[in-house]
């Protein structure tokens, strides 16, 4: 095979393997978990079963890359203005609820854990995933003293994160513009500040 | 009919609805929303559909009394002690959440509510009653002058109540004992004192 030939080969499977993926989050928000078979994905997606399994073993590794693929955790961000960047990595989350298709997803997910211990799983590490750029972020800031040296950053991502689902998802209220920054300013207010602030 | 014929009679008719509303949340935890009619409840009860059409006029209005029979949100509380009667009131909700029942149940509320708008608004409802009880208090304290005038007394909920949430159904983690109490303190920590503390 020539360079070129190759190069549009790989540009062909990885466009067939794009189509799958989107195809793999509208069975989801569709049909919910119980309707997610490779089956259901490959008719959807105009693939075949053996292209499905070429890529991914099992329908759970199908579903964790699409929804890798379609929501990225954010990247690390530290400006050294650590009440700005709180405001903006929640933002991101609040946007993504604010929208339909993630929060969709997200119900389907907490319903299907309850009876699945594997999607329990899976969906704990999708979750761990988005945490790690706020966790990063406080870590930094406890590093250069900014915060105490025993902040509990697991909680305080908990204190950070867990309002916006619980009003999207739970109480079924609209998020506000100036959530997040209320929320941040809440959660600082709490945190002891380090030594050399 | 006689005082204790009747009173019987009121016995037994009593008697019939619990067994109709511990029927009603049986038949939600096994087959979700989608399984519970007033047919499949009837079923359950070992009581015909006309018995059920006597009581509640919709399969949502039998749910709703469902939910309020088992999970009686709590009674106020207001000892004059803030954050010991705080801790009493989301270490409820936390015990709740620890058990089995409840978060199940509210699984199922959070993805049917996505597709049945009627849903939705019943789970807004359940979800503004149970908050009942803290706004109550924290209004309490706010009249006292032990909270600012200003206090956000929804958001303070928010900030309270949404970690138990999010730790069960979206990160899969425990909820540790010492939860509540580092919760209400990170939360009392970032609330302005009134004028009279």
């Amino acid at each position: 095979m020539t360079q070129t030939a190759e190069r549009e080969a790989l540009g062909r499977g990885e466009h067939a393997r794009r189509r799958v993926l989107v195809a793999a989050l509208e069975v989801l928000v569709e049909g919910g978990m119980p309707g997610f078979t490779m089956e259901s994905v490959a008719r959807r997606a105009c693939a075949s079963k053996a292209t499905l399994y070429r890529h991914w073993p099992s329908p759970s590794a199908l579903l964790v890359d699409a929804m890798d693929a379609e929501f990225r955790p954010s990247p690390d961000l530290d400006t050294g203005d650590l009440r700005a960047d709180m405001i903006s990595l929640v933002s991101g989350l609040a946007t993504g609820l604010t929208g339909s298709r993630f929060p969709t997803l997200m119900a389907a997910f907490v319903d299907a854990a309850e009876r699945d211990p594997a999607l329990a799983d899976l969906h704990a590490e999708l979750t761990r995933r988005r945490r790690e750029p706020l966790l990063r972020l406080l870590a930094g800031a406890v590093g250069r003293g900014e915060l105490a040296a025993d902040t509990d950053t697991e909680l305080v991502v908990d204190l950070l994160a867990a309002p916006f689902f619980y009003r999207r998802l739970i109480a079924h209220h609209p998020i506000p513009a100036e959530m997040p920054g209320a929320v941040v300013d809440h959660v600082l207010a709490s945190l002891r500040i380090g030594p050399s602030s």
